[in-house]
């Protein structure tokens, strides 16, 4: 944990975007979960954790800072990782000032030091165990996925409510019964579920997930999910990188 | 094409990260392809077309209208705009002006038309058809999947180098042999192809399709691809998904 003093949470209610004191996300994951409205006080963790957005851009300037050091450069401005990723340099600031005080004016920012320090931050200098929910075609072509586990995502338990699957061994995991992953998931301390399962089964298989802790779901299922304050959907949305080879392509002209 | 006036292309040629006249792509997908290095003129396109970064950006404005307009709101700000996404209002205005000109002082955007603009500069006023290759798990769940068509994506085309595939049907679609890739691509004017093939056929695979004229790929393949300027490559990066949901389970605390 960062001891680094960070900015308080900024009130987003006048964006109409948002229903208050609800963790509802629609499928392309750009409406955000908020504390609830007014009159009820957000938790102190609330108050001090960044917006999605945010974060989202910080897993970006962390990559992008991997890549700098890759290429050997050891210091950067505030601009140069903003243009990287066409940001303005204050948008810049304002992101990371969200996760501590880093940099020297003049001198920019150490690209380790930054890189190591955002990761302690972002919660990513540990390994995280992972539960996946759903053996499909889209959950096996997961399990063999090594990029997860290279960035520190460990799958350590997996589930299916098809009787043939489970006792089985699949891509080297044990397929438990759907019944059990609340159970298990506390047991094994697991906050994070991938969710596979087709749409119909999704709200059904998040609320199992929920009881058993889950803080975080990967929704790949193509449904939007009503969970309790305190649990972060992410949908899945592959088309968002189709558009943007779409809008290349369009101005490539054939 | 939207008529109104662009942004040049900023210079990034002092960002360390983008290799000149290069479209290698790292697995993160955050460096960018460039126009060659100084000397060499950009062509006419280059100069006007919006960095990839912003297009991920666009998208999600787009996405936010959409929701703002189910939601019946019908103007909004920058500022409201930029406060969805946790972005200043100067940096969604500076956004918005690579694909035109829109709002009105005081008045802000009207949700509707700024969404169709917006669809239009994308290119998303069409159907783009779009070829698969590789009937392995994730392939076939990416078929199945319904997301890509309702956003405008339409699999047209898919391609397997197995034998015991080539001919069959698979989710509905006839398996060709990737043999024909470039051939088939070609006569049916497809330039969006999504690859599902392992890692070490992944850059020869790109090769045929880029020899049958492909604009845009996306890759699920665990590697780097190095293709001509003018190709673009989004590498599919799903640990950035986990990645946001571990720092509000790391906060949320257990």
């Amino acid at each position: 944990m960062p001891t680094s003093p960070r900015r308080g949470l900024r009130s987003t209610s006048s964006t109409p975007a948002v229903p208050s004191g609800d963790s509802t996300v629609s499928p392309s994951g750009v409406v955000k979960r908020v504390a609830p409205s007014s009159g009820t006080p957000a938790s102190e963790t609330a108050r001090t954790i960044a917006p999605r957005a945010v974060v989202a851009r910080a897993g970006l300037y962390l990559r992008q800072l991997d890549a700098f050091k890759g290429q050997g450069v050891h210091t950067v401005s505030s601009r140069q990782l903003g243009e990287a990723l066409n940001l303005g340099d204050a948008q810049v600031r304002k992101d990371l000032a969200w996760f501590g005080q880093f940099g020297h004016p003049g001198v920019g920012y150490d690209v380790i030091d930054l890189a190591e320090s955002l990761r302690a931050a972002l919660g990513l200098d540990r390994v995280w165990p992972v539960a996946l929910v759903g053996v499909g075609n889209l959950g096996r072509a997961l399990l063999r996925d090594r990029g997860f586990s290279q960035r520190g995502f460990q799958v350590e338990c997996v589930f299916d409510k098809d009787p043939r699957l489970v006792g089985q061994r699949c891509e080297g995991f044990l397929v438990e019964p759907v019944e059990r992953l609340a159970e298990l998931l506390a047991a094994r301390r697991i906050v994070l579920v991938v969710l596979c399962v087709p749409a119909d089964q999704a709200q059904a298989v998040a609320h199992r997930a929920v009881e058993g802790g889950a803080k975080g779901i990967l929704n790949f299922a193509p449904v939007a999910l009503s969970l309790p304050p305190g649990v972060d959907v992410v949908p899945v949305d592959l088309s968002i990188h189709l558009e943007r080879l779409a809008y290349h392509a369009h101005h490539a002209g054939r």
